[in-house]
């Protein structure tokens, strides 16, 4: 099985890796995947060391998995290439990728450094999944390069990444950003504006408020809850969005649909619950519930099995697309 | 490939179906494939019989698509009987799914009919997705045997259905039908009690609000947030519910995960949007933004799309399942 997300066709040949957490380890598969020669850079040596054990076993487990071969394994691995040097690892990229903390001021002072250590066409796109653009770039030479490209962890098995400029970004920039993001095989998808959370943690916050208090209140266990997504609206979900699973939930379509059941969501919205608490006792009220739908299976464990049937499932999207075309390639209309 | 929610022992050998319209023929599909005597009312025969027609052309469809065997469609058609006459219908029946307007007045005078006709013996369960059991069932003889087992649209390629039962409801009566929806393939979840809208609709009415205020204060349009679903969130909802993914997000499970993002939460919590007016103009505008996005597709070949990619995608978890044990089949504790 190739992997579904492998294109060979980078618009930008070279990338940079700069941060190499969870996320940041994450976005080396993606790019090196994808043909890009791909440096990596962290503050910290032992984390870069770290990344690469990742990647060495996670490049084995994909081949050991009948994921990919162990040739396209290897010319992964050959792609990438540490550097202890900022400099050196951002010489030559078209396109950084910056996965550090979420503080805003250590985002501030990091983006002041790439600034000014890469070169003027370098695309300088960073993980982060809140922080305003505007704000990060503040008075940067060269803030109409600096942009937001916020995947989902992890970014090389679940493809969309959100997408926004700050204000001082340039169009040309977004559509590179989002031209790149579509030839390495994620799905960009642009947002207007700056909101708080972006789309996906706004949407991801909305659903877990509702399934805390139903746990709250005693209605369903923590495992019932999740047994609802993901042996129910979760399977429809990675199919289609909202809107979708709206338009074909009723024969005349998403307007039949929502005139049909307007005041049924309605009464259901206004029914929804408020902010939880989340202090120490819920947090462990709600953990000991997942421990024990866990089951005491280990979490790489977890992990390893969520990674791998998730590209099986991108690879049965993959080989099935939808009849609709959603793709944010249409984004390059800008 | 074998359908994946296949299974040859159910706990009850023969089942009826009572309303075929959209829900209650895909309810015959379930019971069929299991291995259940189908037999099939609708108090308007010309919707049995485009039920019926359904029927053919789906497992045609199916074989057609390599999901199923030829013999085996024929299996399945061969096990399903339609009768004109109720008594005959239910005559033998151990489980009763009830599937008609969502209407309660209407409900309760199904409800009223059925328990004189069905035996004593047989389990009535209806597919509603909003209302009390507690009050369809107020006052039959039969109030004992009467259930709550709500399906996702479609119930053969989407396993969860919500159980719960009214205050008269026999807690065997809920085992088992646990345990049946269990051996015919589907993955029951229990509520403790009933709220409106149950687990299922609220987490989609949170869900939509917020996807419905984020369009309409013109952060993203509709296929942004549809894509930010179907590529992203949904993607990793169809292998974990919410608290799942919380668990696997953080080094320290959701203990860490919970305590570190904590505040972030409650500030997206906060700000999440109010329930939307869904009048006529923003409905007319989520449905041009849906139009563009399906993009003149027929919705027949949306659904068959997505009926024929989600069996493939349940194929794929049944054939690499999780390593955590969720499944309902632990309900059977009490």
């Amino acid at each position: 099985m190739t992997n579904p997300q492998g294109r060979r066709h980078p618009t930008i040949r070279q990338a940079a890796v700069v941060g190499t957490g969870v996320i940041g380890r994450s976005w080396i598969r993606v790019f090196a995947r994808a043909g890009c020669r791909t440096r990596v850079y962290d503050p910290n040596p032992s984390q870069v060391e770290k990344a690469l054990a990742w990647l060495e076993e996670d490049l084995s487990l994909d081949v050991a998995d009948g994921l990919i071969s162990a040739k396209e394994a290897a010319e992964q691995r050959a792609r990438v290439t540490a550097h202890k040097d900022l400099v050196e690892a951002l010489d030559g990229a078209g396109y950084l990728q910056e996965s550090g903390p979420e503080e805003i001021d250590l985002k501030k002072a990091v983006f002041l450094q790439l600034d000014r250590v890469a070169g003027t066409q370098t695309v300088i796109g960073s993980s982060t999944s809140g922080l305003d653009m505007t704000e990060i770039a503040q008075g940067l030479p060269g803030a109409r390069r600096c942009i937001v490209a916020h995947p989902v962890n992890p970014p090389h098995v679940i493809p969309v990444v959100e997408v926004l400029g700050g204000e001082h970004t340039d169009l040309e920039v977004i559509a590179k950003t989002c031209e790149f993001m579509s030839s390495v095989g994620q799905k960009p998808v642009f947002l207007n504006s700056y909101v708080s959370g972006f789309l996906l943690n706004r949407m991801q916050a909305a659903l877990i408020r509702e399934a805390i208090d139903l746990v709250e209140r005693g209605v369903a266990d923590v495992k019932a809850v999740d047994t609802v997504i993901c042996e129910g609206l979760g399977l429809r979900w990675a199919l289609m969005g909202p809107f979708g699973v709206a338009n074909t939930n009723a024969d005349g379509g998403i307007r039949e649909y929502f005139t049909r059941y307007r005041e049924a969501y309605i009464e259901d919205m206004n029914d929804l619950g408020p902010t939880p608490s989340l202090d120490q006792a819920m947090i462990e009220r709600l953990a000991q519930g997942t421990d024990a739908m866990f089951n005491g299976t280990s979490r790489s464990e977890i992990r390893r099995w969520r990674d791998r049937v998730l590209q099986k499932v991108c690879a049965v999207k993959q080989s099935d697309p939808s009849p609709q075309v959603i793709f944010a390639r249409e984004l390059r209309q800008f």
